[in-house]
């Protein structure tokens, strides 16, 4: 099969426009039906499947970066009396279990980078549902700050899941409902049981909707309200946008090179190795310089080919179950950017970074593979790229030198970065989550901001998991790989999925770990998938069959 | 096969016994290894089964209401160098997937009754572990207030679950290192795929366990720290304890009736239905008078039975996907034992019986049966019964009087018990998470104690689901049973374990949303339980084969 293509701009776009008045940039949804990944199921009624929702992340992405001037983003659909049938479901029933799976977390991720464009980058959302709006439909409606529905006695939304498909509102519907809009839960209940939705003023009093707008005034209350809504924004008037350059790749054998990321393949062993190269220059003196060198900017460029490695993997390479973290270059340099994106926070363009480049290392916490932190001589874990390290499940770090290798000792080295600007989604930064026993861990790392710590240091103060010698390290390494290669890769996944994210929880670690599990879990149930299942009988006429067993 | 008795006591155990010296209570796990639930697997090294762990609810329970003057529980093992190796594997490999999901549920719900009796009732809970641990062993140490390992250079503690079984420590194990212990994320991993565990002081450095202590001098310190434990407590020691009586029950044709309970079932329709009787009696005049009534008095009565029916619901009779629940009696009967328990919370006894409905509604909360409150004329929806109703998943109520029914309209009424006295396990009550929206809707609410609400009122104020006409009751019900029983078991199950949880998550939420919903997943995967996987292979000297792919 060929590898899925993450990598997309609007001028190859099939399935959305974005057209932009001013402030207010309005997002169509137009799905092309025969535009899907696979050739054997149509996206009718504005269905959709990954390729729909990869050009939507692309979007959301793009509107950030490009469009400084935008405060306002309008969610609508092109076609006619449909707002969004959600995800295809014939696309659903013949998906292999795993792309499922990582179509859901894709999704959710979207839909999460929608509700952080709302929440920090001053572009509001606006859902105008403008038609029918089923499952997946109202679930990026949801994701929106505000929803409008047009009252015409037809257009509805619902979550019909659970009674035509017998799956869940797994794109983050479910906890939406009760923890985002905070429907009442015996409503919801009716709500997420009703095959054909809610409507009207009961779609308002239910707290499904937050105003319904008959058709004649429809155009005219949607424009008002993102003008409204775009009253709150604190973006630049006058922002030059940075385009986000094609994003170059050379593949060979499986490996990836991007110009600042490597990715490489271990097949046999099971191991990828994701490299992420500090650098090369200090760090731009000013945010016009920054801005001119667009999307060339290192943190920038970072972010963007460690997103991609990261979705590349997922997707193409189910079968490394190891990831092995790596950087290399001078930890000064990436200080160096540390330190500008800090001063320069409040910039339009410093902070989209910034939230970027959490997002990505977002991505990382949620990824179902064992992640490794390897800490060597040349490597340059220090600041943003020590977020790597607390993002891995363990990290190793090389005590002293190497025979042979005339490099100094790694070093590891923290900066005001770890301390705010990459929270996870249980909203505590790696460090607090890391050090929850005892918050004054968390004080005595700070007291270290920017002191090159060797591994015994480092150690000591628990930021890595073991400071290893030399004559160890090979055999430590490979002792470690090889376990986690031996040991069932569910087991792994369920057990990461619970020792990364201690703490509170919060609607986003709620919608990965509460919601996703259970949808995961339907996921695998013959009453969903199985011969007679819902989601294999849809459309066919005959009605599924189920067993009656409460689990 | 015979239905799964969950009535016991200690005259019958055949795996623990209660040694009591004074303030101190030694619960003593030795099980007998032909004394499991099914005769085809030897509960060998303190393994347990649900039997086991059926004795332990009960000793935990009786504890409490037995004995008052208990202020510390020493929980060892009889056996020499082995604490508990954890659930059996050989049950696990050969159980059904409902009885391995509804085993899980029960033994976590006995874990955090311990951690409730240290928390609430001043009977704090000490793990003397000494011999080795692993496993459920070591979950069953995690839910102590504080575990003591023996110093001998062979005993550890251990997770040894994912590297030997494919499976999780989903006995609250991966939840209990992060949230209660938490244990360093990285630390947790190493700990969590190191079959041999951890021992001495590295257990007590990685907070696997409070302390360490040799062999010579472990008798006196685990005294000792007991002892310092209960000075903590606040338990009387002059208290006289209650008998928790040989509970009562006839079964006829499936029908269960209590002394105030009855569960009546209709398995074509796939429906139960739990009637709870209000009490026959006003509340007694002192507290004495309700110590003097013993088990007898009506709430505990009540939550003896009600928990006895749910647990016989779940494990013996998984295909009653809809559980209807009823009160019948006097209201204001229901409503003076309120007043009486809320005067008297401080009372050792009034105060364990408020817990233990606390419990038992936290048991309906995670139940996975769609639950449906009916409210009709004759009913005492009132106070701690209105709580059934707020853990429904929808209730309804019917408007005025029946044709031909000279009772007069079904009333709901509140009183101080529902806000405050039956907090669910994120923390909140019924109605604080119901009403999340809006807490002045809780205010309103409130402002509403003790005045009879008949069903229109009561459905204005957001308390019951719908208010029914008589003419439409019957079809009402009907057309809500069918589709109820026409939708997918699984994804109903997993639908309200979401809709029932908005809000904050706790240790004990985060158990059966994130940990249980991960470990159900699991133990669908044939990487645990499929012909070649580690469940099945385990013991047999063969390798578990395994597939590779990361989901």
């Amino acid at each position: 099969m060929e590898p899925i293509e993450f990598r997309t701009e609007p001028s190859r776009y099939r399935h959305w426009r974005i057209e932009i008045d001013g402030e207010i940039a309005f997002l169509i949804m137009d799905v092309d039906p025969v535009g899907g990944l696979a050739p054997d199921y149509e996206l009718k009624l504005n269905s959709y499947d990954l390729a729909v929702d990869i050009e939507l992340n692309d979007a959301v992405q793009r509107l950030r970066f490009e469009h400084p001037q935008v405060r306002a983003v309008v969610i609508k659909s092109g076609k006619d009396n449909v707002f969004c049938a959600g995800a295809n479901i014939r696309m659903l029933g013949q998906a292999s279990y795993g792309h499922k799976v990582n179509f859901c977390k894709f999704t959710n991720e979207t839909r999460l980078a929608i509700e952080d464009a709302s929440a920090h980058s001053g572009q509001v959302y606006l859902a105008a549902v403008n038609g029918s709006c089923a499952g997946g439909g109202y679930e990026l409606a949801l994701a929106a700050d505000h929803i409008m529905l047009v009252d015409d006695r037809r257009s509805t939304v619902a979550l019909p899941e659970t009674p035509l498909l017998a799956v869940l509102p797994g794109t983050g519907g479910l906890t939406r409902l009760t923890d985002k809009r905070k429907v009442r839960r015996d409503l919801a209940d009716v709500f997420c049981t009703t095959e054909e939705g809610v409507r009207g003023q009961k779609a308002v009093d239910w707290r499904l909707v937050d105003e319904v707008v008959t058709r004649s005034k429809w155009d005219e209350a949607v424009k008002a309200r993102a003008k409204a809504l775009a009253q709150k924004s604190a973006r630049p008037r006058d922002g030059k946008g940075v385009t986000l350059a094609p994003l170059e790749r050379r593949t060979e054998n499986g490996a990836l090179t991007y110009s600042h990321v490597r990715v490489e393949i271990e097949r046999d062993r099971g191991i990828a190795g994701i490299l992420v190269q500090g650098p090369a220059q200090a760090a731009p003196a000013s945010s016009d310089a920054a801005q001119a060198l667009g999307s060339a900017f290192w943190p920038l460029a970072v972010a963007r080919e460690l997103e991609d490695a990261i979705l590349h993997l997922r997707f193409n390479e189910p079968k490394l179950g190891v990831v092995l973290l790596r950087t290399e270059g001078d930890a000064g340099a990436v200080l160096d950017h540390d330190r500008f994106l800090a001063a320069q926070q409040d910039h339009w363009l410093i902070r989209e970074i910034r939230h970027y480049l959490k997002r990505v290392l977002k991505r990382l916490d949620v990824t179902a593979r064992s992640l490794i932190a390897i800490v060597e001589p040349g490597s340059c874990f220090a600041g943003s790229l020590a977020e790597l390290a607390f993002a891995a499940d363990r990290s190793l770090m090389l005590i002293g030198t190497r025979e042979g290798d005339n490099r100094p000792p790694a070093t590891f080295t923290l900066s005001e970065a770890n301390f705010g600007l990459y929270p996870m989604g249980n909203d505590l930064t790696r460090l607090a989550t890391r050090f929850l026993a005892d918050p004054r861990c968390v004080e005595r790392a700070k007291e270290k901001i920017g002191a090159p710590l060797e591994a015994e240091a480092a150690a000591e103060l628990g930021l890595v998991t073991a400071a290893v010698e030399d004559f160890d390290w090979d055999d430590e390494l490979r002792v470690m790989i090889e376990a986690r290669a031996g040991f069932s890769a569910d087991a792994l996944s369920a057990m990461e999925a619970n020792l990364r994210f201690a703490g509170p929880e919060t609607l986003e670690t709620k919608i990965f770990g509460r919601l996703s599990a259970w949808q995961n879990w339907v996921f695998q149930r013959p009453n969903a998938v199985g011969a007679e299942g819902a989601l294999k009988r849809y459309g066919s006429g005959i009605q599924p069959s189920f067993d009656r067993e409460r689990i």
